[in-house]
């Protein structure tokens, strides 16, 4: 039961435990370090729970052509309390849940945070990435892009939704679509692709889910995918998409990571639609042939982060009970074996870790 | 001055001269043939002139993946006189001005056509492709498609405005822009291009214009572009580009038909921004690092033609003097040595064939 | 079970039974009258089942600033068989169902007919107004304007999707609002409303109805709405709507007639909210502060009735199960007593004619 | 010219020029006030000049339901340079040109901020009206939500632009047109009117005018519309406006005060099109037939005042020299008799009041 705790009854610690990373590709300590201090504009919050999702392991490995910092907290899905706050923060109080998400602050005052989209902002700064994130016991966030979770949420559940809920539907958001349409979600069994098919249903959507093997295929009718292609007995799976939904989906989602499934989705999408570029892979390429994209009209379109309003509304979908995060709970102090087994790809579902472990 | 023809003041030949060709790549035949009837859905046009467009090279060669019918009369920019319709026609009048343009007919019924997006309907019947086209003097058009010229209009200079003008236009719309954001035409110089300055100066946004040669650069200028990048002499062009728009321009044309160019424009343009395609180089891919595109939501639209809205606004902007139209007229029976410059890229704005020659 | 009836093995009469209206407001005349003959852009269908609308009421006392055919068949939401069609008509067959709506056939060729907007055309043709509807057993459509049934569909319960069910989800659309947001039903227990509820809840918005009555509350609730305002027993209805959505609806749909709930329904929308007009009283204006529509930034729109696109989707939903339709099957020769009752507004769902009665 | 200021070099009074007003309706009073220290997130802004709104007059009568501060200095058009700043701003720098607009300062992190619609935060902070405003030397504004004004403006000419400019361009993007389009601005020859004009030229649409006398005639055709309809001498109105329109301006920006004019905008607006509230004329409703307002689909949208990204555009536009700012420069100390000319409605253009006088 969550209980307001009051300001006095708070007490920080000095130090904490977190995950750190020294060097891109070296080793993640499980080690102490200390307690951040929150700047005018910040929220300290103790983190409670953290999501690991694939970002993680990219700025672990430096993979991508965007600098991290280093040493470095990663983590960018961490849910806990606000315990403490800068001089300049408005609408927080101690006590009330919050979340670290991808996105931790941003100058508000560019062209791009004018028009709501603050990840394009030059001074965006990154959880877990440029900022250290939620792999600790205590973050701090921008009051402004913070997360408001309602009280009484499960912050195990919803920590997955801070990355992975915000992006597949900000995703579901960019393809433009209506209630009836056909979305097809590519890597659908996976972190990410769980919780699309779900947020699709609840936007009104009819589902294809694309993924590999029969156990993939129960998991994602059970969460509302009215059709699977398994793409392990598939022979032609343009052909299979573009049958199940009478002339191919109004959208796609590319949650895989596969450069040849981005590709493919470019060919079953129905005339006039939209692919959605989400997962990023290292050095990919999105190829498409430009008489056919032009003939039939296809938009290609990359989608990154949500932005506040996304983040609120991916939130309520979530605190309704329309999205189940099917998650597997580990302590922080086995983090660096999750990555090993995220990478094998060995992972169905999303991990979250438990900060106090 | 124009004229309202009484019907039974218009005699009809029997035959009349065209432009055919009987085989991909063969000889283009100026030639004596059959006047076609109209069907009940149909208007008879006695076509003045006609544009010729990059597309009609392509229905030459066929070298597209879409068949075309033989022996075919090309072209799809055609103006000129209503002089029979079919029995079920409505709403125009033997003596008013028409235009044939590359939508000839569509099924009006199909979920396409229901949206406006004719141009996708499976039964899109094509002018200069399915459907002899507008090199001869008398052409059929569906009366639903047909392109209204409003009475006076100057039909050789409005013929390119039914192709290569609405093409534009829609491309232009397609890439969402608002007043006062910048646009860059990749290929300013061309026939497509030179029309794409004029209307996004009309529209209000301004324009890049990106051609090769201080010639063109002069050109462009004159047609209303802000910026002239000469790929010829600037050695960073997507440098260049971003420079002159303080970050990139919001929106990109590529009417060029370089694959190279069109992998630069997704490059310099803004984040959040828009790459069309509209050009059609024969095999040509679109080629974008997913990161980029993911992390710069950057959307890539194909924009094929304008539908009937389109078609109705672009001669509109053009009937209001806002749209110059730098034609070349020449005999239809020089056709065979126009497509021979056109080929060898020495074209600078666009022909006009003059039927009565 | 739905059968392709062969073209040789229908046999059309030469007369019919039909109800027919001779002056505004005097007798409806339950009579034969005989079979109408298609024109070479329509459809005969043989009328199985047709809904019966408020608007009928209209037509019939003349109350509206529209004039309509005298002497009258009433009626558009007639659902039937394709029995004959002239010989311009593409894309359909005999056998084929089709449905009669409000809109048989307009231009396709002015500014509103390009622009999806058939129904604001100068020369939109009316059923049940303009045009002889479906209260009689065979009536002409025009093809491109007449709906597609999917084979199979219960030709009874299809038939109030027609126009109730078209016009709430053009209404819904209208209203422009996204899956998860709050929209209010005013008059949410009759014909329209409870139409209105099922498509909102299918687009993924969270439904508020208002209604008199604790049956119709009742009723409200199983068809998906999570909060009921009765409007019989609340006192102020503007708060009750607001405190029920955390700041009032996102949008309103007005299909109750009543002027003074469509000035409440401007009160408790939400700021940045939509307004929707459908439902039509004769003589009624709509009034808001002009202080409080500015400065809250509310719109105000009218929404008619939904083009073939809407058409198209509306029926999908009913189609794939999602929209029940609760109807009351009537002999056509009891037309007369439904009016009148509809009159006393003793009606709860919709009343639908069987015309082989 | 436009000179950095250092830091070191600017001294900031004790006290300072400002116009007071005490009590609604009261002696508008030029004093000396003291100057006032920007709180952490706020500047302090050197006003230099302000203009003059019709709002400062409702301030000052305080006839509008939202209740102002007392003592109010008033003013929401205020151009100066930054003097100083508190701790927590980011992004700008003493000697920067800034400016004072209608909306200081809002939460941004409600769900109105965080859709862009600060205007409706419920914590909304109002400049000259809950916020001493612009009709003082020394002015403190939210660091969000200050208007950036380039280095090199002419700081009295641009005044307006930051209440008057930015509210008819939200106005005009509120009836969401397209170039080509008509629109009609009632009320065109006043201050709103005169900027209106020039933005929708700027933007594209084809302009009619109203107002009344010859002399606003010329004005507004010298500012760009293309059609001028005089109140005074034009029996009827709507029809001289359909006709000038081909069928009714496409869109109208009331910032006429009238409510007659109001409810003669939606019946002259074409069908499908976008009548836009921005006057408020106190106590006045907007009243419009539903049958009309439903069957022609029209919208009625109130707009209120543009966000931080429809300020950065705004002023763009003028930074460009695309629009002309006729205004009349008075000493500060002349406000009191500005309200008295304004208020018995004498004024074409705007005035502007100097600080330093």
């Amino acid at each position: 039961m969550w209980k307001r705790l009051l300001t006095t009854a708070v007490s920080i610690p000095k130090t904490q435990k977190a995950v750190l990373l020294d060097t891109h590709g070296g080793p993640l300590r499980y080690s102490d370090i200390p307690v951040p201090t929150p700047k005018p504009n910040e929220l300290l919050i103790n983190i409670k729970y953290s999501g690991v999702c694939h970002t993680d392991l990219h700025a672990w490995k430096g993979d991508w052509p965007l600098d991290t910092k280093l040493p470095l907290v990663g983590g960018h899905e961490g849910a806990g309390v606000v315990v403490a706050m800068g001089a300049n923060v408005k609408g927080w109080k101690v006590g009330d849940f919050a979340g670290v998400k991808w996105l931790n602050g941003s100058c508000m005052s560019c062209e791009f945070c004018q028009h709501g989209d603050e990840s394009s902002c030059a001074h965006a700064d990154l959880s877990g990435y440029t900022h250290d994130g939620s792999f600790q016991q205590y973050a701090t966030a921008d009051a402004v892009q913070a997360a408001r979770i309602p009280p009484g949420t499960d912050l195990a559940k919803v920590a997955p939704v801070l990355c992975a809920g915000i992006t597949v539907y900000k995703a579901l958001k960019t393809a433009n679509l209506s209630a009836g349409q056909w979305v097809c979600i590519s890597g659908a069994g996976g972190g990410l692709g769980s919780l699309a098919i779900q947020y699709a249903a609840a936007m009104g959507y009819r589902v294809v889910a694309i993924d590999g093997g029969a156990e993939k295929g129960e998991f994602c009718k059970s969460l509302g995918a009215e059709v699977y292609v398994d793409f392990t007995t598939t022979k032609d799976i343009v052909l299979a998409v573009k049958d199940a939904t009478n002339g191919g989906p109004h959208g796609v989602i590319n949650v895989s990571v596969s450069q040849q499934a981005m590709s493919q989705s470019c060919a079953y999408v129905r005339s006039t639609g939209t692919v959605v570029l989400v997962g990023l892979p290292a050095g990919a390429q999105v190829i498409a042939p430009v008489f056919d994209t032009v003939v039939r009209s296809i938009s290609i379109r990359g989608s990154y982060v949500g932005n506040r309003a996304d983040t609120a509304e991916a939130i309520d979908f979530f605190s309704r009970g329309l999205i189940k995060s099917p998650i597997k709970i580990a302590p922080l102090s086995d983090l660096p074996k999750i990555y090993e087994a995220m990478e094998k790809g060995e992972i169905i579902g999303r991990y979250v870790v438990d900060t106090s472990k």
